[in-house]
């Protein structure tokens, strides 16, 4: 067995984490680090991520996350959230700062650039929420894996009222549509879950091979 | 830097596979099982995933993808699709398998189960189809990076013809539609792409901490 399966055999939603346990501004470092290198579309990264550490800001989110106590007793909060309007300006951001990078002129990557401009084009502003929820979702599941590879537990949460999260952190001034979050701390030892074997589809409910 | 962070930065969106580099049964049994670890809502994986290796079948999808010389080239395809209709008894059979495997008694998951039968009854047809895609797509994302980290090429590819896909697969009649693939195998030595500095969104552009 490798390495990278005994993290994810380690690994599990975490219910109960220990609120005395804090991730250093060096673990949080490797984990922005991890969030930002994850794949996207055309490499677009078409959303954002809040970090909450702030604890009378968890306090805050916990009602409006159905009193679930990972919110609070978590270190961090990774709040992943769409950019509601992706638009060309996003896209030509993403240009020049691919020109910056790798040294590529600007001409050089027109098609490109028309490529990318008509994907956003073509879609209606549903679709470019699915597509950029989409891609956070790749966001997080990077997250949770290299958080696991770094014995860093982590409880992916959809169980919120998006409304509220918009009201208390402010979020449509920005343009943001929160998504699901992931709560990143340490384990409670006392945390029963750890201790439950994983239910998970057997192969051949899972997989097609062809 | 840690391992998981060196294996990200190593991999690319691999643009030409050694198509004489073949995974191992041992590499595929370690992504299958990555891939399988991965976490979902409730833990249901509302998703098939299609592990295709055989040549002919590539050879077939290769035109559906806008003739991208991964879709043939690379070792396996791995594509993920979602279940277009998840019923009440996917959530009975989860329930089932999870008395199966943690030896909880069926009555004690009344509760949960009650709640995801709740779930699945609130979502409209098109509701199901986003959620089970984003589940798919946490799938992907931890594939990617447990490839990664087992030095396995990918390529993630959401460019192909859906309806060609399900025609060329026969996905029909196994209630799957498509979603996204990622290939996967060795890059070509003589992969140029493999040498561009990674562009990914700054740090300040992408995280905004609270």
């Amino acid at each position: 067995m490798t390495r990278i399966i005994e993290a994810l055999e380690w690994r599990y939603a975490t219910k109960a984490f220990d609120s005395n346990k804090k991730l250093s501004n060096n673990q949080v470092a490797e984990l922005k680090k991890i969030t930002q290198l994850s794949a996207s579309s055309f490499g677009l990264q078409p959303y954002k991520v809040i970090i909450i550490n702030n604890q009378d800001l968890k306090d805050k989110l916990k009602p409006a996350s159905y009193a679930q106590a990972q919110i609070s007793d978590a270190s961090h909060l990774f709040l992943f959230c769409a950019m509601k309007e992706f638009t060309k300006n996003d896209v030509n951001d993403f240009v020049d700062l691919s020109v910056e990078i790798t040294g590529t002129p600007k001409e050089k990557m027109k098609f490109y650039h028309d490529m990318m401009d008509m994907k956003i084009d073509s879609m209606s502003k549903e679709e470019n929420m699915y597509w950029a929820s989409k891609q956070a979702y790749i966001a997080l599941g990077n997250l949770l894996t290299g958080a696991a590879a770094l014995e860093i537990d982590t409880c992916p949460i959809e169980g919120f009222i998006p409304q509220q999260y918009i009201d208390i952190l402010g979020l449509d001034k920005m343009g943001l549509e929160p998504l699901v979050l992931a709560a990143v701390g340490f384990r409670a030892d006392n945390d029963k879950y750890q201790h439950i074997p994983k239910v998970r589809k057997k192969n051949n409910n899972l997989f097609i091979e062809m």
